[in-house]
């Protein structure tokens, strides 16, 4: 049911936790499962340094937040932004349908988390 | 929004993992989310000795099983079916209206298997 990739992002999540001083912190929320997404981002020059996630979220959302904090990291602000929960479940290998929502949270959080920092600069 | 002790079964879920030669294996699927558990239990002489259990399903329910699985292990298949999610909520410190259905598939796998131990035997 679920791809090599998929399980190894979610029984090995990369980048789980929290950032003191933030530059930029999202929160967004599943209504279909009433589960909560949190993203932290250090920002610096234009270019996210830093990145780590936190959820109570089911198997799908930790694996698919875990490859988009990859995918972000290293990255500007710009690049970041064209990250979608497509291209995050391309890079896992695919995701059951049934699931594709929970992949939403990781592309939302994100972008939450880029328009915090973008309020604030 | 979420107690100690969910926290605690959620990020050290006691009994994850299978049994192999189960003597009853139950697999439910929570229909608003699509997540899905498995339990397997180990029966001797009436008395559930090892119970195991999978799910790629979220935080609340990781924490619900894990503390259901505290509770029928030692216990007979009868103490075993009146561990309800109502008593695994309460035992965990309650928990989110928005996660209660999500606790439902701890007691429903346990029913799941012990259903399938009876069938067998
Ligand atoms: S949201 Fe799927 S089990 Fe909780």
């Amino acid at each position: 049911m679920y791809s090599e990739k998929v399980m190894d992002h979610f029984t090995n999540p990369r980048n789980v936790g929290e950032i003191k001083n933030a530059d930029g912190i999202g929160e967004v929320g599943n209504p279909k499962c009433g589960d909560i997404m949190k993203m932290y981002l250090k920002i610096e020059d234009g270019v996210i340094t830093d990145v780590k996630f936190k959820t109570f979220g089911c198997g799908a959302a930790i694996a698919t937040s875990s490859m988009a904090t990859e995918l972000v990291k290293g990255k500007t602000i710009e690049e970041a932004l064209k990250v979608t929960n497509k291209r995050v479940a391309e890079e896992l290998g695919g995701l059951p349908s049934a699931k594709l929502h929970c992949s939403l949270l990781a592309e939302q959080a994100i972008k939450a988390a880029l328009l915090d920092y973008a309020k604030k600069n």
